[in-house]
């Protein structure tokens, strides 16, 4: 098959080399040089610095060339980029392509999800989500990882199921695009948490709180967006949260780490070359949780730290407080 | 108030200790150098070398001295030796006297949980358990955990809930004793499966990725035998399990750790003092898996390798074979 990925950055040409082991897959780099160092030398030296591409993997810079003839788009751009970029593919989209996104985080402004965006801005087209515990480098060293693809339509994700598997590279289902969507988004706030609660030394009883406490409010507030609570439990919630909490070389984790550590959002931010999505979506999930009315006091604290309102100890303040009900919030 | 904690481990010290802060606490060390070590210098050195316990603590050698008078029982003891000691108390405990288990395991024969051993030994005593992410060192260093009391009765989990709570020691609620009970006893099975992808260095992606099909094996195990799926989404269940999975300090993942790294399971425990629940637990949650009907490899694995039938490497092969919707097994 023939296949477009836009966007070279790590889990962009992540997912472009697993499938270009057994499909003709063309990568999309907005920076020439990215392209042709990926063409020439196989390698994507900004963004993996430590592994080699597939020689069979071609990039470009052209979007037209890149989309043209595709028989599915995967779009790997961060979702300040998404809806842009896909504005200026959508004309080289055949008639209806199957397109995935690889972001991880909502749309400034509008709120909506990833493949929200595809329907906006191609109408008709199938649109779903691949979202898992997949760290790009553990992939590239190829260690086993499972993920999972999110389709409303069960006919089409088993088929892209079979596109996107390789080797140990294991690719489940589930029909639950929202909550795929919504988890792996809304992960990376308590990501952040997690990171600050190891940037202040306050051990694994505490992360496995933080990780279970946080997991459950965006579980409340995703099954009150409509997803399923089941999907929180799976891949594309718990397990992307632990293995982004696990990894030191997770972008939110780190953010959460500096704040933890006494830097300032600002200080930590200007230091760093790639998105860290967790701290924009953690005001949209904030004003998501209160117009809901769903009570969510670990991300609140996230939030509360990185607008710069207050520091990392003031979220270990109140703790002291007598909690309730496991069930409830708090 | 006056509370019997039974048991000298790491943890039944831990919670001891916590406890005696404010109440009249004994504790019952089956050795008596350990007692008379923790009264005349304030230390448990074969359990918690690295802390001192508060000097308000006292502890006997003599469990009817520990036991009679006490208005609260903790038992601490681990599950194989948790009937007899129990036995041996019974005739001391005062009447209405509610017992908590802190014992995170089931009793081998019966396949009972430990506040169904308190009910067949103590008839009419309220039964509960204390269950939660609480690596017992961290605890003694002062940082923040939470805990989850487990008793079908709200209003004596209330009164527990005052009693055990200490500082930054969050004790919450929770009527499902059956969840929490088999949460904290089964997550020690997948805690050894994560020890052994650990061991066999294969990463974080596939840490969160077993971690959370694990859970959701023990999670349809636990159902079918009556518990809450929130259980195991919760504190006792995911929150114990992600602690576990992090800390250097757990045995159980120190057990599949060793293996993974390739050793076999009699060189690894013959080096061990204290009990891993988890290699015991394995057998009797296949049993009890098979039974039921419920499919649950991740378990299977661990119950392979822990029985000498396997090794750690073998867990990895047949991950090639294509996996379904999330929802399934496999």
């Amino acid at each position: 098959m023939r296949i477009a990925v836009l966007g070279s950055g790590a889990w962009g040409t992540t997912v472009a080399s697993l499938v270009s082991e057994c499909h003709d897959v063309v990568l999309w780099a907005r920076d020439p040089a990215t392209a042709a160092e990926i063409n020439s030398e196989h390698r994507n030296s900004a963004r993996l610095p430590d592994f080699a591409v597939p020689e069979t993997l071609t990039a470009t810079a052209d979007l037209a060339s890149a989309v043209t003839g595709a028989e599915v788009v995967i779009v790997g751009v961060p979702s300040s980029g998404f809806r842009a970029v896909l504005t200026d593919a959508a004309a080289y989209v055949g008639p209806g392509v199957p397109l995935v996104s690889l972001a991880k985080g909502l749309e400034a402004g509008t709120r909506l999800r990833m493949s929200e965006v595809i329907t906006a801005v191609l109408p008709g087209h199938p649109a779903g989500a691949l979202s898992g515990p997949n760290l790009a480098n553990e992939i590239m060293s190829g260690n086993a990882a499972a993920s999972v693809i999110a389709m409303t339509d069960e006919d089409i994700a088993a088929e892209l199921q079979v596109v996107l598997r390789h080797g140990l590279f294991r690719v489940y289902r589930n029909h639950d695009v929202i909550g795929c969507e919504l988890g792996g988004a809304f992960k990376n706030v308590v990501a952040i948490a997690v990171g600050m609660a190891q940037g202040l030394s306050v051990g694994n009883n505490t992360t496995g709180a933080v990780i279970t406490r946080g997991l459950a409010e965006i579980t409340r507030i995703g099954t009150a967006m409509g997803a399923e609570a089941a999907t929180f439990s799976g891949l594309a919630g718990m397990g992307d949260l632990i293995a982004t909490a696990m990894s030191p070389h997770s972008r939110n984790r780190y953010v959460g780490e500096q704040l933890g550590l006494g830097r300032t959002i600002d200080e930590v931010l200007a230091d760093m070359s790639a998105v860290a999505e967790g701290v924009s979506t953690a005001g949209v999930l904030m004003e998501i949780a209160d117009e809901l009315g769903v009570d969510a006091p670990v991300c609140r604290s996230v939030h509360r730290v990185v607008s710069g309102k207050g520091d990392a100890h003031d979220a270990y303040r109140g703790l002291e407080r007598m909690p309730g009900h496991e069930r409830d919030p708090g």
